[in-house]
């Protein structure tokens, strides 16, 4: 019975691991582990925590590790909280094995405590190229990790390339497709109107007209600039007035400058179109994706899950840059103009056929199957 | 006039960076900022905060980082604490870059400080390879560097092959080189034998025959097998009864380990030709490595500076597996019968011919005019 | 010349020292340190460090401090990592005596710090009694002290009965009193219109007619209860519908349950006649606290400054249990029925004579005097 | 079954409260938790909590809190450090009660994670009075208590005095008491003489003829000023050179200071007449201290533990100033004319009369049946 310990970091961060987490607890021969931490434990952000137990998952510890300020100097410094914290959990949970997902800062202080603790690492969407500091953590966690389970060829191309041993990496599609595909054929429709009502702030808008999904987060490496960025995309909407859904931003450095840019729109224009949200279920989400008849904004989720739903998609600015896509994504910069034409010819075009590029829905057990198999070998060494 | 940000964090570091320091300090474009951090400020490990100080540096900040424990643990939460405390430094002297040094914890707090705060991260010592923890370490700060300086044409291919850009990897030598050039030519002559009486504790020994010098530290991945491999060697010197100089081990996981099995062997023989020491200043060092009839343990001063000046090693264990190294190293497994074998051979040798595998002396200026110059992407991407 | 280091961490803190801070610049003697810490530092705050700046005042460093959580276990946990960081801080400037105010987590820090590094620490707002866990706090806070500031005569009292030194405890009245004071004397005016249209949030009010100011923070040691404490308050007010000027609550434990009792009353209520704040220059909040009809809330600004200023105030709850109050504050408890007919009083009745209970207006120059001259012992003794 | 959360921190702490836990464990209505931190997990002071576990005590958590350096600074910082982690750890056991002991940094941080997560506080050694910081802090740590388990009636007294709810002041004795007599009663006999050799470093004495006994610790209010303090000590003992047993000092700031004094003396001097320990089982203190023919120092043994034993006693130096002492200790200053006076003055008197000041020893028990049914009162109020 091998231990699998896993960090649920954000709410991003839950809905990429949900699968495996479901696989492993399933899996006769492992046990999981659950520690909740960083922005999964805060009300501002949801309490992603709270879904979790919904689901069915004990929460073995909990860490609060975000410093207030969102700004380079906190955001480093909140690394270093987790830092100070998760090998004191980790020490006491005894894992065989720590998995750790993506490039958030709370993976990398798991990722720095497992090393060091010479506990094996897995690390699952290694490999990709993006466009901001995530990029360099990423690949950063790669060299710490023990065990690979990245999402598409390239990216296992990529981790190969940099002298991990084939051995330990393992294509096995991205898990959080696994639930994009299980919610997408078990219901095609849109959420309630009550749901609309109920949750979120701002207009009372129909879903039942075509509407939009905007989704912008801060771009770290261009700390700053969050509020001009924001306002170019608010601007096109403005411009469009279509019913649109739009979500706060993350907790990454800059967070603040985009949403004071959202806040200060909210009140010079009227903006009775347009409904705020602080997060989504992946459930909710996902229905929104099928069903949007554009996705907006910079989330890695529209060239992701949008490929596997075929999601008309307008991808604005430069944080999804070197990220593979498929041909549902039309890329622009942050001008309103250039915004305004891609959501009309994506709203004309309508849905794409589907792209299995990250993943074919079947990435957990995989994982679990691996996880409980595999051989780990602490003393790794570079091929070259 | 650039602000360079460097950050010594333990004696090896020190003599590491310290002909870097030196010219960065002497150049017209440069201005040297220094953070003393880590066991630099231990009284323990022989402060070398005041050897810094007292070779012409300031000191801009001390940054007490090192929790006590000396397991693996506290080696992770060290490194987090590092983390809480630097961005706050950092953000204090604003530097245009930050130095840093190898693959020790505080170096990693270091890299993932400037990482977050937008801030060029330059990296020595980066590419190569060896045998514990300190090798993923050094590679995932490779990931995070912006600029590179290795020591060897096969360290900078290694950065190259994990995918960092070519203008960026610049192959300098190492300075630690700089600085046994320097005293190497200046002074062939042994320490004063009132030195010898007057530091260390221990048998009271003659430099005039030949003797033994012994460094061995922890393998932070063998941790808990520390008390056996220091046994080997010490039963080894036991054996021969050579005059013999032996340094403590530094502060990894694992160093506790090795220090009580140093303690219960003065307690349990009779030791007079051992003398022991906390540390020596880099000078002393090169002087008593020039000298010796052959260095013994797992240290990289046996390879990297032991090419440079010739002299006969053994390396024990598997701590220095995969680094480059010269004729002059014999490598040995932890067994008394080996390592004697080795270091009669070693003894009856005599020295070897120089070889300028990690550096030929001038590091340190080319790394300051490169400082100077270069131009910094801090949005770095990977060449594949 | 003596070296004064404080520490400003909040806006009622600032407000609480400012005068202090003025009268230590323009000493002879005396050399002003700032560190601004905690919220001080945060946007969602109002950023009150820029405010100490814009009044002339230089900041020597900056602390982040605060974890996000607003819960019990995140406010002790942000004290912990005050003191990480501080004492680095205050090692740096090396002052000759710390001055820390009242009784917030950021003053524990500071004290413990300054108690463990054998610096003398001065406290200012020591003796009073409140309704929180603030009250304990700010009495061991007390204990570790070297000189007081008590701001009245029964709490200079209470500072003697607990065991310290006569010579060391000087009733200098409250430093925030001299800037009421001051402001009250030179500014008899209102904000003008543009202002209030410009900041805040919500409808637009007039000030023309009697208005109602509001401040209701969270009861620490009544956690979990904040939401149905405000929604009381807010209950009373949709009754009233009077003008009304309503700032959102502090950061401790506690707070987010009190913001969220008012986004939820903000989307299901009209509520046009009140505009809300993140926060005031003291300069305006003294303004508005002079022309309001009736303060109301557990601030202890009805209490102290009202006192000053006969401000009527109606003080809802525990909060400000035990301290002492003049004859212009009535007192309520967590009841809509018992705050409406209590604000209808104090409209009806207006405005009190000014009673100097906690000052006259000279604290600032009283304290920045004994600061230069007394003799610090650092090795306090108990009278008993 | 309420849960009673006891931190263990370091060896005297565990002397002073084991009989607690005992109590505690077996007592019906009360289920013990205890975690280990600080000194009390570190093999440089004996690893109390292997003790701790051999006594039969599950260890609940571990909580590494200490920083490198042993100045003010980093006694600072260690408190935060331990405040960073303890409330987490906290949360997670949720205990009805946190039992915290005396005054050393650990208590600090317990004491006031328990104050801002609303957890009840009871506090044993509060209202004494010593010569050192923790005067101050023991004080502190008072007026963040809930109930209170004073040793002595003076300090009952004191702690009324501070304002303290005398339904909250039980007189109950030490608990340290409780192990001294257990072990007086039960074994009168001295260690036997392989334990001497085996354990221990330096001379191989004899407990035959009359002995002395030393325990000197750094006064933290006087840093700075150990070696010299430590070297009068150590003059003293060379002019009367009897069969010595000496303990390494404590882990306060300063405690390097002492270390390097007792270092220094054994490389000038032959000290073949003293044995250096690191630290002893409570089993073996009591056992050496009811033999010896003198107690020196300035540990607060010899005038609790001395007082009930009867142990003739020199303490030397400010550190015992104001502790409540019976007539068996002599205080010197820090002299070695007046130090060995007063050493040979007591080895000619001999043993006094037992004095119970400090406990009759049954504390332990006293105080878990008043843990089992007093009411805690969060809310508290000062007396005045």
């Amino acid at each position: 019975m091998r231990n699998v310990c896993i960090v649920v970091g954000s709410r991003a961060n839950y809905s990429s691991i949900k699968s495996v987490m479901r696989a492993v607890q399933q899996h006769p021969d492992l046990n999981l582990q659950t520690i909740a931490g960083a922005s999964a434990l805060l009300d501002r952000f949801g309490a992603v925590v709270d879904t979790v137990i919904a689901d069915g998952f004990e929460i073995d510890a909990r860490v609060h590790m975000i410093i207030e300020g969102e700004n380079p100097t906190t955001m480093a410094k909140s690394t270093g909280l987790g830092l100070l914290e998760l090998p004191g959990v980790i020490e006491q949970l005894n894992p065989d094995v720590v998995v750790t997902v993506g490039d958030r800062f709370e993976t990398m202080a798991t990722a720095i405590a497992a090393a060091y603790m010479n506990i094996p690492l897995a690390h699952t969407m290694g490999g990709e190229v993006s466009g901001t500091i995530d990029e360099n953590i990423r690949h950063a966690i790669t060299k710490l990790s023990h065990i690979h389970f990245p999402a598409s060829k390239d990216a296992a191309t990529r981790i190969l390339r940099m002298g991990e041993n084939p051995a330990t990496v393992h294509t096995t599609g991205c898990p959080r497709i696994d639930l994009v595909a299980e919610i997408a054929s078990e219901n095609h429709r849109l959420p309630e109107k009550a749901w609309l009502e109920y949750e979120g702030v701002g207009g009372q808008i129909s879903l039942d007209e075509p509407f939009l999904l905007v989704s912008q987060h801060p771009v770290t490496t261009e700390y700053g600039d969050g509020e001009r960025q924001i306002a170019e995309t608010l601007m096109a909407l403005q411009e469009l007035k279509m019913p649109t859904i739009m979500l706060w931003p993350n907790v990454d450095a800059g967070s603040e400058d985009i949403a004071r840019g959202m806040r200060k729109f909210r009140e010079r224009f009227e903006h009775g179109y347009i409904r705020f949200y602080k997060n989504f279920s992946v459930d909710t989400y996902v229905r929104l994706m099928k069903n949007c008849a554009c996705k907006i904004g910079n989330s890695s989720a529209a060239i992701r899950e949008g490929a596997f739903l075929g999601v008309p998609a307008v991808n604005v600015g430069t944080r999804q840059i070197g990220r593979e896509r498929g041909i549902n994504v039309i890329d622009v910069d942050y001008d309103r103009g250039k915004i305004i034409a891609a959501i009309q010819q994506q709203v004309a075009h309508g849905h794409y056929p589907s792209e299995p590029i990250y993943g074919d829905g079947h990435a957990g057990e995989r994982i679990a199957d691996i996880l409980a198999t595999a051989e780990f070998n602490i003393n790794k060494r570079m091929t070259y």
